[in-house]
């Protein structure tokens, strides 16, 4: 089976991932990156295909007769045209659950950080200014326990965020388009009532 | 009764701060600040004397004959020499949850925040490095979730702490004088297995 990474270098810097792993499938061919021009030669006998970020649109798919699998080392698949793709047969595959527990925490690290004007007062520590107790207190700190955070979207990482947020002692209004049944200090309401 | 506010510039910038609620249970006298000079003066006539920084050793405490109750802006009393203030029958009050929350979520936010080496991409933001992808990912990310956070005391502070860090998924190790049962991701141990 002839496997073919098209972008190692959007995963990996001076070669510190291992991609030895895919050997045991196949014969992997690995690019560090590939220019439009250079994709259709590069997949033309490839029955697999693994990439981040290289465009695959249906002219470039035209070009793998054999392709039967694109595996996208990334949870977006805007690069890879769908249509095309299912109507050859061809899988494609994402990572839906990438980073998602990092992705919520960074969310609320971002919460913490604007609630207390964190990056004001690492300015103010870089100027020597932290030892004047009446400047630090110029600096605006918000407790966000009791502050009421609305959440768009309860999938995977919107439940992430909400599960941290309730601990923080923060009221959660969320908007799903599934809803589902409230919980001690989360109630799910329409779009308009999140943003009002 | 006499009331006397010692160092009102400790917490309050541009008067910023109502403390008209004390006149309700006697006269108040304001200061901004008390030099330990000026101190002895200043409470020779108190009944109340309020502070957060002022010092009150057992010189300055026997200038205030007075003196029935030291009430502190503050959860700390090192500044209150409380062996003098007991002999003398002086009731001396700190605020013990000051702040619990906050401080709680203060030490988590910095956990975040090394955790994803924030204060390092605040700085290639600012130069414009972001828009590079292999510089970005020079920059150390790690995910707490499944991480062991030790936590030395369990009170009011880090018994919000723990909560928190449960729902960061983190695994939770914690000493405390008086330890609980465990919970789940929550195992109470002794010092030295803690710092292991």
């Amino acid at each position: 089976m002839n496997i073919v990474i098209l972008d190692a270098n959007t995963l990996t810097l001076d070669n510190d991932i291992d991609f030895s792993v895919f050997n045991q499938y196949g014969d992997v061919t690995i690019y560090q990156s590939s220019t439009d021009e250079e994709v259709g030669e590069r997949i033309k006998d490839a029955e697999v295909v693994l990439c981040n970020k290289t465009v695959l649109n249906a002219d470039k798919l035209s070009k793998a007769p054999n392709l039967k699998y694109i595996g996208l080392f990334a949870t977006g698949y805007n690069n890879i045209d769908i249509e095309a793709a299912r109507a050859r047969g061809i899988a494609v595959c994402n990572i839906p659950a990438y980073s998602t527990e990092r992705v919520a925490h960074t969310a609320i690290m971002m919460i913490l950080n604007l609630s207390s004007s964190m990056q004001i007062q690492q300015a103010m520590l870089a100027r020597g200014d932290r030892s004047n107790f009446t400047k630090c207190m110029q600096v605006s700190h918000v407790e966000v326990n009791g502050k009421i955070l609305g959440v768009i979207g309860a999938g995977n990482i919107g439940r992430e965020v909400i599960k941290v947020a309730q601990a923080l002692g923060m009221k959660v209004l969320a908007y799903a388009r599934t809803p589902r049944p409230d919980e001690d200090n989360l109630k799910f309401v329409s779009f308009e009532e999140l943003l009002k």
